[in-house]
């Protein structure tokens, strides 16, 4: 592996769930969005909300960045062009939320780099409405995800990623055989058990009545991650009608004309 | 502005397309996956395809790599678990392309630091069947974005942003107002004007007769924006047909039976 700075800044990443009540700078906020803005982009369609109500946002942080696909505004600038956007909302939203998405973690290391902690909030799709009415949000604006940031109070280790092999797969996709996933999987569990990171933040519990079979001695990565997307989010309906809120059209939903 | 080196790499990251025929060592490749893996995650489900074929990379780059939201790992995972998914794909890739964008986005501040440039290519999505034939990809596995990488063989300057104001939206989405978008508009546009961006890499043409009133002297950055997502891809279907290719379902789309 080589190193520098960065390399050092990028491998020390890690989510930071507590925070000091050091408020930070108007100069370091700016030097983190600025950071954000030279990502690379599309459209560059990303947008931030801020809220430093540090008692009531997420997490107590002192800063809570709500990261945007803002098409109003790139709509704005083309009527003041003369042109109309035809572009179907599925494309704009794949190239939006690429745009949006690289300019946070670009903050998110620009943080790191200051001394600060992040951690991403990925369920803010899901309350779309209600960050509507919050921050007054405009048709064509749509919330992607939170980003909480502020000095950390806590210094947890990086987190286990999976083996490199299983990530870079160089001229063919490989036949994942049970050896590989295995020691993915034991990278992954043995990882996180050994930083006792579930005893700290929970289990998942089993729906269905399913009997719970695991302990904090055994519960880990892959079964947490499987319980997930093992049980939640069934139907597409309840992001479908949160991206039609916000004005957005994928096909095959419409709003019910109540609405 | 705070500055320190990782904030010189991220303000200094711009588009490089054309490159140098060095080859860099896997020593190099290797710090540049593992810090994108480090990224943040919601379920790691970001994987990376690599083709060093040099004479036959996009833009001839020594590396070229196509960043994919790997189901079929994590589903693999997930049967070694006892599991089966039941997420609804519009929510599985809402996060699984977060997971595949913050680690390409580390991927590039980590080559930027390393002396490499890089460039994204947006397109791939839209080439997907082609991609599961050059890789052999299984079901499941969708290619997002395309990422050039190599040792520099030019040196443009960072590219315009938007004002800060216009991205950082503190406490409530503001009207944006003539005077505000103007001035938006000339930063971006005179900014690019100033490089002589445009008379590098082309003006998009207008299609269905419009005649052109632009010369290079003119033509910027809110004109060229506005031609793509004022003409291009009014129809969802190319997308939908690449997504249900590579095994995802979008609600409201099935491949026809001949496929």
């Amino acid at each position: 592996m080589l190193k520098n700075r960065v390399i050092e800044a990028l491998l020390n990443r890690k989510s930071i769930r507590k925070y000091t009540d050091q408020v930070p700078s108007e100069e370091l906020v700016e030097t983190i969005v600025r950071a954000g803005q030279q990502a690379p982009f599309a459209y560059q369609m990303g947008s931030l909300l801020l809220s430093r109500e540090q008692a009531n946002n997420p997490l107590k942080a002192p800063l809570f960045f709500i990261v945007c696909v803002d098409s109003h505004r790139h709509e704005a600038v083309m009527v003041r062009r003369g042109w109309k956007l035809v572009q179907n909302d599925l494309s704009l939203l794949l190239f939006g939320i690429q745009d949006a998405a690289y300019m946070a973690e670009n903050m998110v290391i620009a943080a790191e780099s200051l001394g600060m902690g992040s951690c991403f909030l990925g369920d803010i799709p899901y309350q779309a409405e209600a960050v509507i009415e919050r921050y007054n949000l405009p048709s064509r604006v749509f919330p992607l995800v939170g980003l909480t940031m502020g000095y950390p109070a806590e210094d947890p280790p990086p987190r286990p990623r999976y083996p490199i092999e299983m990530t870079l797969l160089e001229d063919e996709y490989p036949e994942l055989d049970d050896a590989l996933v295995e020691r993915a999987m034991v990278q992954m569990d043995e990882g996180y058990l050994a930083q006792d990171y579930y005893r700290q933040w929970g289990m998942i519990p089993l729906e269905g009545g399913r009997e719970e079979t695991f302990t904090y001695d055994t519960y880990s990565w892959t079964e947490h991650i499987s319980r997930k997307t093992g049980q939640w989010l069934q139907s597409p309906d309840e992001l479908l009608e949160q991206f039609a809120k916000c004005g957005f059209h994928i096909p095959g939903f419409e709003l019910a004309a109540s609405d």
